[in-house]
């Protein structure tokens, strides 16, 4: 907190949306930013511990929901020893291989308490976590995707493809995606802390299997329509293998609102080394009824992450001058 | 801690050896007792969860250690909640069936931090715990013992049985038992612990499988030996079915000594019900240099359980009159 560029928490609360990596920038970056800080996190996994627990015990796949309560772990050796055990995966050649610890705990707190967010809310006080994490809704789901270009004797024709790993490592170009059950019910305290939320972030992340999906549960995206909070949506810095091959950071916005078409943006935040057409893109984000800001917020390793300090200048800056 | 018979911690340092319930029992009687406590515990476990993490990681079995720093949790919420949490084993038709959560976070704890001490006392600090759990030993082994009765044809020939379940369920009478390997080096805090103790409390618990394999490691023999503390030793309410079938509280005490004949016993704690003949037992006790204490400390349900509350009263008249 001693940074110079982030000299206070800026008073105002904020949800961020989505999951995986690019839900951990986001929070890495806000957590020293804002005063108040929610996670509301995607909760469609079906690959990996997440995957194997959810059949197990047809639980919400835990992964995303630690992997964000992490991200907000206290800054101390009692916060990072805890974070650290919850990312410990079990590397062996038996049962437990790959098994990441913190999916294990949650799952014990879900099944000792009986409701999701109070078992999270236990796990963010044994972190020290500078914010909250909920799940976007409260049951587990499937992301289902209508895929073009999978069959190679009809490239046009549309195939239907089942499960977030599925989707987001397919062949083809996913043109849509939907959740299976279509309507879940959105987590109540997410609800609430949308509406009562200052800004909202979506993104970054995988696009059609991280960010997308919130859009997709009908309160939540009701909650999102209806919000007097900002809402930004962060930009990736390129486009994902197996999930938005080819697509320009127009497309990104504009499938996004596809799936919203009714959801008013207020902010477009990319990075400047990712946007070819900076008019263009200010042009597509004005359709929506935002801004573009474009910013240094890339990683200097030239990998396509987000950097969280210059991330948390970004948003700052953002948040400050509202 | 407001409980009238134990009005304040006694100033002593104690160390309690053991495994398993028993343990247990003699843990949450010892917590609110004195002010300084140890617990020191078997490594021998081959069954359960705790059998299959050795198999899968060559670890320690943490089960046992988990149960005695579950026993040792803070009195507030957040203690009794953790420890809930160690504690919960998971059901289901697959991989994770019947594994303890506490069992996978203590091998986290270890794998990340690479100290088995280390790792307990995280443990410890997670609980709140009111005292201190180490393993006697630092190496995993299997508990193996000469048995008779098991060749129907040889009622009097020995068989060697291997393994701690099946030392504890063998149909026949054990007549004496080993560490394999012969000589595991003695974890180092439970020498030094030993070493500075006031007292020392050896049972209840599985007479063969929990209490004696402490002697059997021979720094922890030693260090019993030569240290100043009072050795008490609590004998159980009844005989273990596939243990000390048929066992009199005296043979239970002369097999103990059978596995170290230097040591010099204290006091010999007995319940008032489960001693047929009070002054045999108190001979036997005699003959090893220990006075014979004889009081209530059975539960009342009939289980052949101590009573946390009778055990703690009986420590402390013990330890407040020495």
């Amino acid at each position: 907190m001693s940074d110079p560029t982030t000299p206070a928490p800026l008073p105002v609360r904020v949800v961020a949306l989505g999951g995986g990596h690019g839900l951990s920038a986001s929070l890495s970056a806000l957590r020293h930013v804002v005063a108040d800080l929610t996670a509301v996190v995607t909760v469609a996994d079906n690959g990996g511990s997440s995957g194997r627990l959810r059949r197990e015990f047809g639980v919400l796949p835990p992964g995303d929901l630690r992997q964000a309560l992490a991200a907000l772990c206290g800054d101390d050796d009692w916060g990072r020893t805890w974070a650290d055990v919850l990312q410990h995966r079990f590397a062996s050649a038996g049962e437990m291989d790959q098994h990441a610890v913190g999916n294990l705990l949650i799952v014990t707190l879900w099944e000792l308490l009986g409701d999701h967010v109070d078992g999270l809310d236990w796990v963010g006080r044994l972190l020290g976590a500078q914010g909250r994490v909920l799940p976007m809704a409260v049951t587990p789901m499937d992301i289902t995707a209508q895929v073009r270009g999978i069959d190679a004797e009809h490239p046009d024709a549309l195939t239907t493809v089942r499960g977030q790993v599925e989707v987001a490592s397919t062949s083809g170009q996913v043109v849509s995606v939907a959740l299976d059950p279509q309507e879940p019910p959105a987590c109540p305290q997410a609800l609430a802390a949308i509406a009562d939320a200052d800004w909202v972030v979506l993104g970054p992340g995988s696009w059609f299997t991280s960010v997308i999906p919130h859009l997709l549960v009908p309160g939540l995206r009701e909650a999102l329509v209806t919000s007097s909070a900002r809402k930004v949506v962060t930009l990736n810095l390129e486009p994902q293998a197996g999930e938005t091959d080819g697509f320009s950071p127009d497309t990104h916005l504009e499938v996004l609102l596809e799936h919203a078409p009714e959801l008013k943006l207020d902010v477009v935040l990319a990075d400047a080394g990712a946007v070819a057409d900076v008019e263009h893109l200010r042009a597509t984000a004005a359709s929506f009824g935002a801004d573009l800001v474009v910013a240094d917020v890339a990683a200097d390793d030239g990998s396509p992450r987000h950097d969280p300090g210059k991330l948390a200048n970004a948003y700052a800056s953002l948040m400050r001058d509202a």
